[in-house]
Order: C-alpha cells, then structure tokens, then sequence
C-alpha cells in the first residue's frame, strides 16, 4: 500500500469517527481563564518553562536543519544587533494546529485563546519507554490516570511524559535505526480517539517529535486528532518538573496568520 | 553629527547611569510566579490575548516587509501543510532582548523565566497622543500613575497604551511624514531611566512600532534601556482591553538560541 494510499485509508476512518469528535470542537466566545480548580483555588505561586531552547541543531523530525539565523546587524558595525530566522513551522518546541493534518482546520492564529490556557495533565509512560522505545499512551493509561486523579478536567491538555525530553542532545532523542526508522513513543491512536471522545480536552502534547510513535507508518494519530478541532504540542521540556495535575499549561503559540503551527513558548503554573 | 556619533553619544551618556541600574538587574533564581498582589488574592478570572495577528504586510519599522511564507507541503499534494516562516525578529508583537542594543547583552533566549511573568501597569497616554503623534511617556506621567495607583509593583511591566494599537492597518500606525519620518508615541528617555533606577521593572511596553517615538533620531530609550538587562515589548495590541493596575502580563518569548528578541505570543490574567 502506498504512503498516500495509507494517509487516506487512516484519515478515512477517522473521519468516520468526527460524530463523536463534534461536541468537543464547540468554541467558548469568553477569554476565562481555564484554570484547573486546585490552581484556582490555592493560588498559582510556582511556575515552569516547557519550553527547549531553539538551536540550528534542534534535532527534527526530517532529520535535516530546520532552523537557521543570519546576521542582519551586528555592535560592532552597526551599534545593535539584529538576526533574521527561517524556521519549519514543526521545529522545537511547536504547536500544530488543526491545519497542519487537515485540509480546511484552523489555522494557528485562530485558535480560541481560551484553549491555550489549559489543566494539565500528565501522564507518565517513563518505565515502560524505557524498556521499549516504541511504547505508547493507550486507553488503558488513561484509565489508570482517571483512577488514580479523577476525570480528566474540562478543557485539558494531556501530555505524555514519556522521559525523552532529557535526550535532546543525543541521538536518542530521533532514535534512528540502522534503516533510518525512528524509535520514540507517542499517543496511540485509540488513546487520541478516547481523549477527543470526552468532548473537552483542548489538546494532546508529547516530549518527542511527533504525536505519533517513532515508528508510525501512517500518522494516523495526527489524522485522528487535529481534524477534530484540537492542537498538539511537541517537542515539550521539563515535564518531570510539574504535577501530574493541578498545574495550568499556558501555551504561547505563534499567530502567524494562515500557519500550520510553529515554535511556541509554553509555561505552566502550579 | 553622523548617526553614529549620536549614538555612541547617547550611549555613554547611559553607559555613565550604570551604577544606579545594577540593583535592578539582579536575578532570582527561582521560578515564583511574578502575580500581581490582587490577582493573587482574587484568584485571576479573566484573560486576554495582547498579540497582533502577524501578517506578511504587518507594518515595520524600516518600512519594509520583514515576514515571509512559503508553503513547502500541502494538502492537495501531500495530504497535510506546512510552512517555512521566514522573519526578522523586531516583527510584529515582538520582544526586544536586552542583547538587541549592548554588545553582551542577555540573548532573548536567557531572559529569566519569572521576568516573563509580570504586574502590568498601563499608562494611558491615549489624550495626549490623539493630540499629537509624538507625545511620549514622561516622568509625570509615572508619577501621576504612582499618586493614582500607588507605587509600580515589584517586578513590573510598565505598558504605554497611545491608542496606536488599532492603527495597525492603516498608514497610520507608522504616520510617515513627506520626509519620511515617523510619528508615533514612545517613552521618553528620561521615563525609562526613572523607570530603570526605582530597581525592579522587567520590561517597559508599547502599542507603536518602537520604545523610541518614531521621531527619535537615536534610540536614545533603547540605548538607556537594554543595556540595563531588562527587555522591551513593542506592537502590544488590546491594552484596552485590560485594567491599568491589578492584571498579570505573561510574555511568550521566543527561546531561540543568541536572539536579539523575536515575535512573542503576550498574554494578560486579570
């Protein structure tokens, strides 16, 4: 089966699904902070960055440089300095909005602003992506998260912590093989599907390179997820550092009009 | 005097200020939410998004376009989008770096995390500049904020809102003369050299295309202001839309590697 004929067959079927997704896609007009209740409540006094530095050696998905600086004006000639960027949208710390994987989706900068502000939960694969690289979030640690924290807020972001944040600088971070597949874990297509199911949870975010396990043959998480209406965030840092819930993720995606994500930055509060 | 002669001028006659700045450059190391005292005595409700939509035609300083798109995957061919950004980083709601006007500067990158979280206080200065384009913030008006608001909260961003905000798609936003010269609101020198020796400012902001009203011939508030270690914020959309004392500023830095500064996503909590 070709690559093409694959995407379609995936995004076919997801399609078939996007009843169950339509209620989650419903838009609040109010900018009301999404604040998860404990943050509310106590009073957000700590924060984080989730957010990696951007090199021009960020390791990407593709596999080649993605991110570039030139020198527009410098202190020594000019008495300021000033650097033009070219990036992929899909590089570092990024946001892809439903544009990226569906034909028609919201672009970046059409985003609700109030799903940008989000409880966060997270669930935490490190053991089992230790022992195999191509682990993934399934249903079943969802479930064990809902039985352990209680129902996923309203409004959430779910984030796998998967431990691969701390291999950036390696190669284990691609993970490659020696037929250049990559090996890193990501949500499960069936755990995306349950997710967008619930009705309202505004996004999914990993700390690999893509939503989609390493190995995925078909991106079929990307099709089942941000055709409903919901973002993704990858690439997150330093997810060891919060609460498996109670923070408040604050996704400061790019809004570039038209885009199909781009490099974020993203903080929590707890 | 050449332009260069001024601002090596200007800039020693800042550079002679230094010793009543380095109280305010001293860092935290700890990542404590930098809430204002009544959003964190409230619990903070209400957000809203301080950003511009970045457009390949959003107005610049040197009055050319500085952000470009290419499309390098599309739907039609490849079954999902992506972009190329292309940008120089003083585009569109952006943040300067302190690097942006010092020879060693912090990168935008290093800027420490809790100074992205910051008391917003808001000078309104809308009357005066609808009389006249090249109105400024000036000491005054810091103090008459001060006897209305009380002192400038520890850790602030101090916001001008001119009312320029909603020029952004008319000639009007950058108000060139038949000479060529800029007409628009800024912050006095003097202002931000008041601002920088109360200690603890993060960053000043505005609604106009430059910290310097367009008219300055030498970036005289640039100059002052960077090299004290503290970031600037320009292109600030919807002040408005927020109260003059109380709310929460939350910059979305970029986190590129070295930046001078670049296009932020900005945020309130109020």
């Amino acid at each position: 089966m070709c690559d093409a004929c694959v995407i379609d067959a995936v995004r076919d079927r997801m399609l078939s699904r996007r009843s169950f997704f339509k209620a989650g896609a419903a838009v609040a007009a109010v900018g009301t902070v999404g604040m998860a209740p404990k943050a509310m409540a106590q009073g957000a006094s700590q924060m984080a960055d989730m957010t990696h530095t951007l090199t021009t050696d960020f390791p990407t998905f593709f596999g080649e440089q993605q991110f570039f600086m030139e020198q527009k004006f410098n202190w020594a000639e000019h008495k300021f300095n000033l650097f033009e960027l070219r990036v992929n949208e899909h590089t570092g710390t990024h946001v892809d909005a439903p544009l990226h994987f569906s034909e028609d989706g919201q672009s970046v900068d059409l985003i609700q602003v109030e799903r940008l502000f989000c409880p966060l939960a997270v669930i935490d694969i490190r053991e089992k992506a230790a022992a195999d690289a191509d682990a993934q979030v399934t249903p079943d640690d969802i479930k064990a998260w809902i039985a352990a924290n209680g129902d996923i807020p309203a409004g959430a972001c779910v984030a796998m912590n998967s431990g691969w944040s701390g291999k950036v600088g390696t190669p284990g971070f691609r993970n490659a093989d020696a037929e250049g597949k990559m090996h890193f874990p990501g949500f499960h297509v069936d755990a995306a599907a349950m997710l967008a199911e619930t009705g309202d949870v505004a996004g999914i975010a990993v700390d690999t390179l893509s939503l989609d396990f390493g190995i995925s043959p078909d991106f079929a998480t990307h099709y089942g997820w941000l055709p409903t209406g919901r973002w993704g965030l990858e690439c997150m840092a330093n997810l060891d550092a919060v609460p498996v819930t109670g923070a408040t993720l604050i996704l400061g995606a790019p809004k570039h009009a038209g885009g199909s994500g781009g490099p974020a930055r993203v903080f929590t509060m707890f």
